[in-house]
């Protein structure tokens, strides 16, 4: 049996799963201390144990496998989990169980690489617009990480000539996360983005932003899919925008595939990142 | 004895080394049409035979190993160069040569990486900045290379508040290359930039889009180290500029090595190309 942790700030998944995509059990709970958290982990797989298990968890954190930290939470504004050793608390309670550790953006993508939208494909970006924005990139169908992960929801864009809001990031203002991210529109525009009309320019913007986001991932990384997952991505609308400001935008200086199948939405919605869990479990 | 190609729009080198580090011959020549310019290409390796041959060659070129047109040259400006078919006429005319086939940044990248200011870290982004801006990454050691190459040169960046010149890239205007480039500066202040005064503001202009290229590669890639090369940075005063504006961009976002060590010159200088290209050949 393999299972997966997605570990989010605002909330856990454990799941298990026999073959690494049905999942025969999943469980939710909220993100409390890591003490508070970590007793309800414990117990999720005391009562349904696995061989493997799967962690995506939220960040920054540290992936890289050489490091002394390797498994640990980084600086983070949820306090209580700063500089916690969540592989190696894990690995304590569980000495016989084989783990694999990750980013929830990377067992997202993950996911969706190995049972999701990018199936077939051996290069992908899924990128996650919500609270946060952030990618996962798959190279030659790896996770790439170099010193760190990659932090890709932070990187400069240029602003649409139509938008003059200053942007929610509290270190770059107007970085990618801090121009188009859910509490970035919810702020410009007084509204959450559920109500905004989809027929708004504030789409036009935001697809405008997203666009840059691919176009900085084709002309760095020259991946073969871009997969779009997160809550803002619910907006239907969003993704042919997206498309359409993409290939004005790159004003077709490099080949890519065609951009209908190019930029695509999430296929596996909330499953992806404990699918990926299970992926990554599996490959152990 | 190995054997380079380093194959510029403007020049070709080739060279031989009997251990892919001491240059032992180069030879240089003008890049004019391909048949013209192949004669003395093959001309040159009749002379100094060789086992294998790393060639990195100007794009944009197709260095996808599955792709029936791998070792062509795509869409170029040089007419005579589209989808000419380089790697195959190097193997037709010497059959029993091994080849590798790479962008010449990329070659440039490799070099540095093995022999240069690369050596002891796994992961790093060369960034070339002269005529035009391009980028070479290594990851673990190899060549990063997805749908096709990074194209990073294009990316697209935050304006400086006083910098209001309209760009020279013909796809982007305004991108990294358009506004960074040294035509982009020859343009801007109508003079060499050679002739810009080291303590000019142009120099912190050009410094705070290249640290913008910095933290972009740094956010989606996450190197160990990050080296410029390419004639815009004969200037010395650029690289503390850009170690300066990219700290306060970044603002402390993500861990990366200490600046001064994290983003340098390159080492290898005009032999990276081809020292890259005998490694390449090494590696066969």
């Amino acid at each position: 049996m393999l299972g997966a942790i997605e570990a989010g700030g605002t909330k856990f998944v454990c799941a298990v799963s026999p073959d690494g995509q049905k999942v025969e059990h999943r469980e939710e709970f909220p993100t409390l201390s890591p003490e508070e958290t970590m007793v309800t982990v414990y117990h999720y797989f005391e009562h349904h144990p696995v061989e493997s298990i799967g962690i995506g968890s939220f960040g920054p954190v540290d992936i890289k496998k050489t490091s002394p930290t390797f498994g640990y939470i980084e600086e983070t504004p949820k306090q209580s989990w700063q500089h916690f050793n969540f592989l190696g608390e894990m690995q304590r309670h569980f000495p016989k169980i084989k783990f694999a550790f990750t980013t929830d953006v990377n067992a997202a993508a993950y996911g969706e690489f190995k049972k999701g939208a990018g199936q077939g494909v051996s290069d992908l970006v899924y990128w996650t617009v919500g609270t946060g924005i952030g990618a996962g990139v798959i190279l030659n169908g790896q996770i790439l990480q170099g010193y760190g992960h990659p932090e890709a929801g932070h990187i400069l864009v240029k602003r649409h000539s139509e938008d003059s809001f200053i942007g929610v990031c509290p270190y770059h203002h107007d970085c990618l996360e801090g121009l188009a991210s859910g509490p970035a529109m919810e702020k410009r525009y007084n509204t959450s983005a559920k109500n905004i009309s989809e027929n708004s320019t504030a789409w036009v913007i935001e697809a405008y932003y997203l666009a840059q986001a691919c176009m900085t991932l084709t002309l760095t990384v020259a991946p073969e899919k871009i997969i779009f997952g997160g809550g803002v991505m619910h907006q239907k609308q969003l993704i042919p925008l997206i498309q359409k400001e993409f290939t004005e935008l790159l004003a077709g200086y490099v080949k890519t595939p065609p951009v209908d199948q190019y930029i695509t939405s999430i296929q596996l919605h909330d499953d992806a990142g404990v699918i990926g869990g299970f992926q990554l479990a599996k490959d152990l």
